[in-house]
């Protein structure tokens, strides 16, 4: 008999490695493939910027809680967020969406005007896509498209030593949202009489069912001249994607607790749900905040800025990657991203 | 209460046609958007195409009978047929995969090994996608995009009164293959002691799992100095294409039962399946040929090549889309083409 290896043995990123072992490419204007937040393609004077991906209703959404039009904005969101985690601006869309009998007209157009506003809040065309039936529930596949100045590109591994660690907005609300959503969701099935008790959490909730792409960050780098050292969109986490920076880069990294950005929301919704604040904003997934690098010498140009984070600062590789506590400990920094599998 | 229409009262292209009405486009670049085989983007001294598919378990695909191999290069072919409809040059893919956990690694690892050598035969580079999780069955969602000199562009509409209907090797293939498969599974299904006796039709099973697009025909067309006024895959069936080109160049149409490719394959097992063969190559879908027109005037650079078709010519759009029968008389087209809802 053949070997029969489960997919959860290897995980997500342990899967997409092994299958990008075997990937070749053939053309000299593919200046990166796989790995980074969108692929790189040499068109002449600038950088064209693809990436995709694929929303399943029951992995990435519940229908039960979350509408068709969020639904529709986020699938665009999550792709124009990797278009500006590689410093471009999106130019183009693709939709395919794949569903069962059990959507109606009206259905497929609530989704779509949520494509639609979020196509137009992007500025960004969508120029095809596929529809087609499924067997069961809702599928969306997304792909993106944008330009950037060979110049501005920002890759994952571009961060030096000294370099100050950044991140926009603030983190882990999206993941509370979704344990608040959840609850009520539990509720709701236990009693439909009941209420869902959601207006306690507009924000967060509002942080899980619409996410918005920080494209508005890309254009004041760009106004202030800025261009990051490294970047990439935080949808797996934080600590995911410090470990990825330093790998990609080559560097360790020291940050610290007290310069971790979090709402009152999201702080109150993990004391009232028992869970430590602090391991929401490393661990919690799907902010679609910006993480970067800049050399010291951009400092002053972003040091006022008021949805920027100075969160830490990039070390050696040797040196390690570390929180620092509040109370001034340094303890090492753990990966724990979502796992889909 | 609200309406509800079916999907299904609209169909695939109604409910695309409903959609893309309020879609808008932002940018100047964006040279066509949905509505062809691929969308067209003006990147400077270039076109650069771009097309999407979504291929479902269960929709697309029977696991039951299309090796995971197969179903991997099927996956680029149909999309970089696509390409090839704009006639274009294949560059890049994005593959993205939703599955559940009864596929192994080893299972994902076939899948993949159709893509490469999909990706290797056109000459095409894997640049990203998408691993996820899924409830249910498969799902493949590849984008692919490509490159043409703005003067060898070919869209759907440029068809003209005079003009020369092409269509590239033999149709009708794909969907006798595809019935043969579906009643050899019933047979083993009914009695797994039975061995399924595919080895009477080698060719038209493999037209049905393992299409190819024709960049052969793409290449040579360059070679021979030829560009098509309008050109389009066939995936839908040779009627329902005939009726886009139609439709998009405001043309009519005279086409000669005699004239149309048909393999010998193909016809009997047409007849073993009391189908009439000429309706297999009318409304056959995925044989991914061309279906293209040229000029009277570069008919005899194409004369003599052995597998290109002269199937017809265009003429007024008044004058109607005919069928003339192998007895001369003739008979209105009807489109009638899959319906996937």
């Amino acid at each position: 008999m053949s070997k029969r290896t489960e997919i959860s043995e290897l995980g997500e990123f342990g899967l997409i490695e092994r299958l990008r072992g075997s990937i070749q490419t053939y053309h000299a204007s593919t200046v990166r493939g796989i790995g980074d937040d969108a692929a790189v393609i040499d068109a002449g004077d600038t950088y064209r910027v693809v990436t995709t991906d694929l929303l399943v209703e029951g992995v990435h959404f519940d229908l039960a809680y979350c509408p068709l039009k969020h639904l529709g904005f986020k699938a665009v969101a999550v792709n124009v967020s990797d278009i500006a985690a590689m410093n471009a601006i999106p130019k183009e869309l693709t939709v395919s969406i794949a569903l069962s009998n059990r959507f109606s007209v009206e259905a497929v157009e609530e989704l779509y005007e949520g494509i639609r506003v979020a196509a137009q809040h992007y500025k960004v065309d969508v120029v095809g896509g596929d529809t087609t039936a499924s067997r069961s529930g809702l599928v969306i596949s997304v792909t993106a498209m944008g330009e950037v100045e060979k110049a501005r590109i920002a890759y994952r591994s571009g961060a030096e030593v000294n370099d100050i660690l950044c991140v926009t907005g603030d983190l882990g609300g999206a993941l509370m949202g979704l344990q608040v959503l959840e609850r009520e969701k539990q509720v709701f099935l236990a009693n439909p009489a009941m209420r869902p008790d959601l207006e306690k959490y507009p924000y967060i909730t509002g942080r899980q069912l619409r996410p918005d792409a920080r494209m508005d960050i890309v254009h004041e780098l760009r106004d202030l001249g800025v261009v990051p050292t490294s970047m990439m969109d935080i949808s797996d986490g934080l600590a995911s994607e410090l470990f990825h920076i330093s790998k990609a880069s080559g560097v360790g990294m020291t940050i610290y607790e007290d310069k971790l950005p979090i709402d009152k929301e999201t702080y109150d919704a993990a004391v009232e749900f028992n869970m430590d604040p602090i391991t929401a904003v490393l661990n919690g997934g799907e902010d679609y905040e910006l993480l970067f690098t800049i050399s010291q010498s951009d400092f002053s140009k972003l040091e006022k800025h008021p949805d920027v984070h100075f969160i830490g600062h990039i070390t050696k590789e040797e040196e390690g990657k570390f929180l620092v506590t509040k109370s001034g400990t340094a303890v090492p920094l753990k990966a724990q991203g979502w796992k889909h599998f």
